[in-house]
């Protein structure tokens, strides 16, 4: 059987189980945006890391190295701010093949130390080696979290609403463009612009942490449609999304309209939006969605409703339930 | 210009300085084998990360799965046998060729996990995705320490003993047995063996560690060569290394003298045997290498020793000066 066929996750699933004996009770293993490493009584350190390779997750003739940098630590960062964590330390291993000019690394790491300085992340190690032509960048973060504000996947809860931080489908729209070899406009670029250089949601994390009615929280980077089943399996519930509620941006509409996109595809199964993914206790979600604007001057937007129907997203838009052909991104099925 | 111009070292020199703004008073960043990150005023968490790519630094048709998954994570232990630590987590990021054999997988995930419960080691997250040919594999490795143990490369003091825990050189014998495609026997694939399965030194770093005497430690993945320099620049210290002292074993010898290699070359300049390069406090030195052979068997062995000729070794055999070719191993000059 070759690995195609089970996929990311599939592959995952037949040896993380095995190390579950070795794992200290206080400790959480693989599973969520991040592992959570008790370092004491009241503290985690969050630790997760991203693979990025020339070709499968980026074009380096597209995407500027600035960029390149930009991204590759974002991504990172982006899995800390999914459990409400404060980012601390990066690591950076790059493969590069010989032939590479010094002025592009130059330009690379100006990128990458500029979002380190913004988050003020400082880059602790790594390592650096030749490649035959692929340029290979894997870059771990390491972060913060008090146990009481560290948000799990797992804890979904029915009734919660099942809310966004920003519009979805930018970058899946900028990846489209590339893809497709679209001649380029004002509107275009800056989809290319979102797909290139994505803003982790590292503030807004942190405060949504502090709320007690934010239940769970990860970060979307494969798609509603795939990431919110991993909120459902861990924690055992259903959702109804309504497409119509789903927040896409005007320059999105326009693009979409003028290449004839669906975008409600782009919207739920393009993958790198890294906005945050949370349900709140139906209660609470008014309050915390206005206090949300009023702190961050963006909206919350709330999408769904987390329901019983184990692991079963419904899509209904304006009350017809929809099926949704794609689902998410997943490497191994591309 | 080209980075193979300046190499692997000369490109971390170029940024590694403007993260030091950023860096916390109390943990160390990019210069040691781990990054040292406090997180009480007794404790470091240690953090390394190795990159290991399909033809850089592997053949995937000579090394077996479960060889590749042990070596793997050896090469990360090792890092923290380096410092004296304890090993506590990992985390594995992979990008596979689409038409891998799941059964490779599981046997390259079968070596990773033995060697994980051997030192007690979960897996505790990572990143799977595809490549278009090359297997490449990042390992992030997090141990522990007390700050009272922790030995850096900084440490070595004017007068130490520079001393190694085993025989130099079997591993480069074994990657030049394969890369000349010598024909096999059994003393040729013992070199092989030892080239593909590594073992950390984890319990001869965490005893070293205890010893007051025990001045800087490192391990020994580029030859000794380019390794002691590490230690020199960051002690500002030189050091004279005996070349008849250097430990090599039988099968090293038989075969360097059938094949007529230069075996000063493979122990001074041969990477990857993962050995411990320490420096020892000179009116200790004896007592320790007699307490290391009781502790273990196996002995510790003096080569040379710590002077004040800044950045510089001195290289003799029965009393002659000699002037080493090669440098040790630097993926960017090969």
């Amino acid at each position: 059987m070759k690995l195609k066929e089970i996929g990311e996750f599939g592959f995952i699933n037949r040896f993380a189980h095995r190390f579950d004996p070795l794992i200290n009770s206080k400790d959480t293993g693989i599973g969520d945006d991040c592992a959570l490493l008790s370092i004491n009584d009241k503290e985690y350190h969050l630790v997760s890391t991203d693979l990025l390779i020339e070709d499968v997750h980026f074009l380096k003739d597209e995407i500027s190295p600035e960029e390149l940098g930009h991204k590759s630590l974002a991504v990172n960062l982006s899995d800390i701010a999914a459990m409400g964590g404060k980012p601390l330390y990066s690591f950076l291993s790059i493969a590069i093949p010989k032939s590479t000019e010094l002025e592009y690394l130059d330009r690379f790491m100006e990128g990458y130390h500029k979002l380190s300085e913004q988050y003020n992340t400082p880059l602790m190690g790594g390592d650096t080696t030749s490649s035959d032509d692929k340029l290979i960048i894997n870059v771990t973060i390491i972060g913060s979290s008090t146990k009481q504000d560290a948000r799990l996947r797992s804890m979904a809860k029915t009734g919660d609403v099942i809310c966004v931080t920003g519009p979805l489908g930018n970058s899946a729209g900028g990846l489209k463009i590339l893809l497709d070899k679209l001649s380029l406009n004002t509107e275009k670029k800056k989809l290319i612009k979102r797909h290139h250089t994505p803003e982790p949601r590292i503030n807004e994390g942190l405060w949504l942490a502090k709320q007690n009615g934010i239940h769970a929280m990860m970060d979307i980077s494969d798609g509603i449609a795939s990431d919110l089943k991993h909120i459902l399996k861990a924690s055992e519930k259903g959702a109804t999304i309504y497409l119509e509620n789903i927040p896409t941006s005007q320059t999105l509409k326009h693009v979409s309209s003028e290449e004839k996109w669906d975008i409600d595809t782009l919207s739920t199964s393009g993958g790198e939006d890294y906005e945050l993914l949370i349900t709140i206790n139906s209660e609470d979600a008014k309050t915390i969605i206005e206090e949300f604007e009023y702190e961050f001057k963006t909206s919350l937007y709330p999408i769904g409703i987390i329901n019983d129907n184990k692991n079963e997203i419904n899509w209904t838009k304006e009350g017809k339930e929809i099926r949704l052909e794609k689902r998410g991104f997943n490497h191994f099925k591309q």
